[in-house]
């Protein structure tokens, strides 16, 4: 699997078009809509999307598109959330899939619609709806570079992962440094495939390849209101892959871009695994980990380069998760730094210089395990999070 | 009341001695060690603790000793929390109330320990011991603001209050930025009174107090290990106040502690107060305050002057409080940017260079309203907390 940007991305499956195009809306004239296309045979999809209540409008939208198992096109924006926009916001939305509809001869009611930017303002749509006619002028059967570089916002690169399966080809896209439901930068994710599937296979494949990767990957612990992941099959290939073969592709993919999140969100210094083992249950693993990953206080540590293994325990003392205070172990990059709840090897042996750092916690309780993936929290997010709209 | 720092705080009330000496625990060579000793006649106390599993052994020894409803002395020490310390710790936690309980000539079973300072170092028990000997020498009536000087650690200034009742009086120490169960600082609380009440009374109006104060101030979310909040009641005054009375004086100096603490908390330059109105339950507006309080994305646009609505409304849909999303008004300093889940006034209103915030979010499902206390998220904070334990 290529894991780094691939210059095909979502277009290396076959049966699909991409493009990404300057509409406008970014100060720096950057490209700033994207629009990805299905050209069949056949359209079936699913997509998952932010839990979020306060929901923007194009998640609204597209929740009702993917309800029928299908979609024909994607179109995304980047310089603008449309979120907490009200009835005029859905209208733009709509008006937004309409015109995607008309220019390519297409149902709107099969066009999922992304956007991502600053909540609260509405879109300027006397450059939007150009920037469709412009996206659908631009599709390329190679197009799927200029697709992901067109939904950055504060991402730094595009991120793009394939995987070449047996008869067929899993390709996706990302933006935006978070969980399945991050902060500021809202995450979109494009994935699309040759296979032939069914749309309930595909959900069913999307929502467990997005449990084990961007449901644990937790940049600031904030949930956006636009976050949207959306996979397509074509069919092209005309190979029908075993679901659980499948899945684990689709996985690997999922796996890699939100790796590739992670190595950019925004003012990072250092990436976190953290990983919880001997847990009871699963959700305990995950439960202790998360904990950790959204500690304000081990957060800074790391940045400073400080093993501090007693905020590790304090996060974990805040959870329901089973365990005895008194046997938990915590190794900080290799360094059992505390055994039995207590103090155990020197916490001077852990390095902390380099970029990668990993939290081990056994739980001593089970046998399951967990791994959430973060950031350390720097003086760059601060400044980067606190001069965002203004 | 006094909610300044008061040249007598916890020694206002008759009944009490206090003293705050160095012992040598601080790098600094401040003040590290204070005692506060109830001469009664009554010995009545309660208490509350963190809800951290992995609670430090000052917080294990303390329950004990408080589950009588008897205190007779509290010992506390800055520069090291015996938290993650193992049996040693129980074990030096132990000796040091049995060193107050001698040289005071009390029982050590009820002497309340606190500590306070990194997590996972044992304690220098060759300082701790000459120093509880050296404070119980320095014991004075007026003995408060030493004490209170003694139990800072990361805090800029000593905390106090007092309250004047009718014939009672109850004063209170406190150090630590951050909620009832707070992050690095640790919060560590004595209360005192020569109000005469039996300590199931102590208790419940102890309960009352700090759910309304301490529980709704969140610093940075982190629960600490070592948090603690002590109610001695000395009876000197002989006079028996209604439990209501007397719950109403305890929460205003709880409150006036909790407000000082926001006010020095680390790296802050905001203190902000998120205010939910019109909840179906307080619950519910305690949830969604909290919400608020609690992303860093809203935290950080606060410290940049950026009265981003977006960020409170993704952090309210968090939430599984009553609402609908398109009848939520948010106003920031009293200006209504959101009206009913969308744009309201211009964010250019908002004036956010003072110091203090205030955030109100309408539910508009109901008539229950809670506050909760925060700060911003600053550049500074990275820096406090990057550097703590190196």
């Amino acid at each position: 699997m290529s894991t780094t940007n691939n210059s095909t991305g979502i277009t290396a499956p076959a049966g699909f078009r991409a493009a990404g195009i300057t509409a406008g809306l970014k100060a720096s004239g950057g490209r700033d809509m994207a629009l990805v296309v299905n050209d069949g045979p056949s359209k079936a999809a699913a997509a998952v999307f932010t839990r979020n209540r306060v929901a923007a409008a194009p998640v609204h939208w597209s929740r009702q598109v993917i309800s029928d198992g299908r979609a024909d096109a994607v179109i995304l924006n980047s310089g603008g959330a449309n979120a907490c926009t009200g009835p005029q916001g859905f209208q733009n939305t709509h008006a937004t899939a309409e015109k995607t509809a008309e220019v390519l001869g297409l149902s709107a009611s099969d066009v999922v619609v992304c956007s991502t930017g600053l909540i609260g303002e509405q879109l300027p749509m006397e450059k939007i709806l150009p920037g469709v006619a412009a996206a659908a002028a631009a599709l390329a059967a190679d197009g799927g570079a200029t697709a992901a570089e067109a939904i950055m916002t504060t991402d730094t690169v595009s991120k793009q992962a394939v995987f070449t399966g047996s008869g067929y080809t899993i390709g996706g896209m990302a933006k935006g440094a978070g969980m399945l439901a991050p902060g500021l930068a809202t995450m979109l994710v494009v994935l699309t495939t040759d296979a032939q599937l069914p749309a309930a296979d595909l959900d069913a494949a999307l929502r467990a390849a997005t449990a084990v990767t961007f449901d644990r990957t937790d940049s600031d612990g904030c949930m956006s209101t636009n976050d949207t992941v959306v996979l397509m099959a074509s069919g092209a290939s005309g190979t029908a892959p075993a679901l659980e073969d499948f899945t684990a592709g689709l996985t690997e993919v999922c796996h890699s871009l939100a790796q590739q999140l992670i190595t950019d969100a925004e003012g990072a210094s250092h990436d976190i695994a953290v990983t919880t083992v001997n847990a009871a249950t699963v959700a305990d693993a995950e439960t202790a980990s998360r904990a950790v990953t959204r500690s304000n206080l081990f957060k800074t540590a790391i940045f400073g380069n400080d093993p501090n293994w007693g905020r590790v325990l304090s996060a974990v003392g805040t959870t329901d998760a089973a365990f005895e205070p008194d046997k938990l172990n915590v190794s900080i990059n290799g360094v059992q730094v505390c055994r039995n709840g207590g103090i155990g090897d020197s916490r001077d042996l852990v390095d902390l210089t380099g970029r990668q750092v990993t939290v081990e916690i056994d739980l001593n309780a089970g046998v399951e395990s967990a791994t959430i993936w973060t950031n350390d929290l720097t003086t760059d997010y601060v400044h980067e999070n606190s001069a965002y709209s203004s």
